[in-house]
């Protein structure tokens, strides 16, 4: 019962770009992590950013209006910017609608849908632009078959959520393709796939199909190619385990790279749940995987140590490769310590 | 976009009943399985049965017109035969509309939607009945919070599908009552939905919210009170195992039985993928859900023996009790292995 005017972006369709990035009138840098991942990750499909009266946040890229951004290239605006709701505010509706006078088509991945909105839908059923929700996955995807399929594949786990499974994904498909490597960052979520322009939102898909949702978004590919692929919960989650093992049995990975926060304890917002460590999740991740993959192998770990100064966090990288006897990186610092990963990972 | 006229089962929500099963056109009792399902497991809620002319497939209830259904105290007309296609065939629609006009809502579990039907859609809003689609879930279903809840739950477990976990969890429930226990059959599919009245669809369930689908569906109950879960899919299915994860995680079941056809070589449909054994289903399950629920147990195993002679069967479940050493019944067949199971389980 879905409304035609809204056009789904599956595994094999590219959303419509370059961007504007729209920042809305926010005044909190921390609701706008869409918009600076876009700016960090995929810089040149931006041709620049667009607010209303009042938004005090900026990706530091160029203020254009919709009618200025069109003419620089842009095919879609991108609402990079999320209240605490995930509702859009009223304010937003006249700046909205001037990008679909001025030819663009609009991408969201809030709770709210685009299309929900009566004039945002009239305004772009008049002019046939599209509503585009990120969130929406395709509507034909099949139950996982389990077969094998040609190509490379690497997935990232986490021993918890927000650790950096994306950014994991993200630079070690840079590095590949930075050597040469024929490789695709494959996203499962909203901002990944605002990143790559395409992917799965794993989450959103029915479970029974998930799995089927994750053969989809790797499919069959040259010998020599590497889907890079976004983890998704964690393992051990007590609630997104499922969503976990559906991607990790439909991606069929060959290697498995573990994302860990040091000094976590327990998951975020689950104070009865301790973290799993890095090796009860590489061991699950191996135990679990080779459902589906027999020849699985870990080929190391990243740890997010943002919250660390430079000199503690290289300490504690050669600490835990040491320790573990694997490579350890944190993929946002680089440094020999990634290139070992890198290598590892291709090994 | 829903059309407000669907009423949604939830896990707290009954539907109208008594039924009445109607059988379309059907000549090949394989189709009528929802059905005979009913017949077997809820033939209290069951006034009779209604079919087009031509069927020929019939469950041995009284044949009843939709008015004469009513008046016997019939509250819905259940779909109890599915086409290989999953469609209602244009020959239903004047029959069911007949069963709307004589006061009876609508129930359907297949693909199809009988809200998508023009035809029945009008008439039932014309007269305020209820199109009723036991295969969507409730709109409201948080994300999990793996809080720990009171009141003891069972779940079945399969090595594969379809050989037994449904019917298990419905054998134990009926025994815990026949002793004077407190307890409740929760059904995870369509079929067992009906029967029970309720449920919760958990494979049309987004993956996301998998886990507190299954947590809803066995809430905070008193200390002595039961719930029997029906398993869905099997911890190693290429497909469908993230379901499974979900369910039992959710669940935190005290206590788990696995539920095994023998002589079933490969996952039904991949032949790729062999069938895990049952001790290694058995410690699989123990190792994930002790994530939720520290203290799980194993309390033995039941095989479906359907295809086998009596004596084979007898000298099977023996021969698995002894290597297992569990309990180990065909719920089928009862006896004394079964009540071993029934007393293992509350133990």
């Amino acid at each position: 019962m879905s409304q035609p005017l809204l056009s789904i972006p599956a595994a094999t369709e590219t959303l419509p770009q370059p961007y504007l990035l729209f920042l809305g009138d926010t005044t909190e840098a921390g609701y706008a992590k869409t918009a600076f991942g876009l700016r960090d990750w995929a810089r040149e499909r931006c041709v620049g950013e667009f607010a209303c009266a009042g938004a005090t946040v900026s990706t530091g890229l160029a203020f254009m209006t919709p009618l200025q951004a069109y003419a620089a290239g842009a095919r879609s605006l991108v609402i990079g910017v999320a209240n605490p709701g995930g509702y859009i505010p009223t304010a937003w509706f006249e700046p909205l609608q001037q990008a679909l006078e001025a030819g663009l088509d609009l991408i969201g991945g809030m709770h709210a849908r685009l299309a929900d909105i009566v004039p945002l839908r009239e305004t772009a059923a008049r002019l046939g632009r599209r509503l585009i929700d990120v969130r929406q996955p395709p509507s034909d995807i099949p139950v996982a078959s389990g077969r094998p399929r040609r190509g490379r594949r690497l997935l990232t786990l986490g021993t918890d959520c927000a650790l950096g499974k994306k950014y994991t994904a993200l630079a070690l498909a840079r590095a590949f393709v930075a050597r040469g490597i024929d490789a695709d960052f494959r996203a499962t979520g909203q901002t990944g796939i605002l990143i790559a322009g395409q992917g799965m939102p794993i989450d959103a898909v029915v479970s029974d199909f998930a799995a089927g949702a994750a053969e989809m978004l790797s499919p069959d590919a040259a010998d020599d190619h590497w889907d890079v692929i976004e983890g998704q919960g964690s393992l051990f989650h007590p609630a997104y385990a499922g969503v976990s093992l559906a991607l990790l049995h439909g991606s069929q990975p060959d290697v498995v790279v573990i994302c860990h926060q040091p000094g976590r304890t327990h998951m975020l917002g689950y104070p009865q749940h301790p973290l799993p460590s890095v090796e009860a999740t590489i061991e699950l991740a191996l135990q679990l995987g080779r459902r589906t993959q027999p020849a699985i192998r870990c080929a190391g770990v990243t740890l997010n140590t943002s919250h660390l100064a430079e000199a503690e966090a290289l300490r504690l990288l050669s600490h835990e490769r040491d320790r573990l006897g694997l490579a350890v990186a944190d993929p946002m610092r680089g440094g020999a310590a990634f290139e070992r990963l890198v290598e590892d990972c291709l090994a």
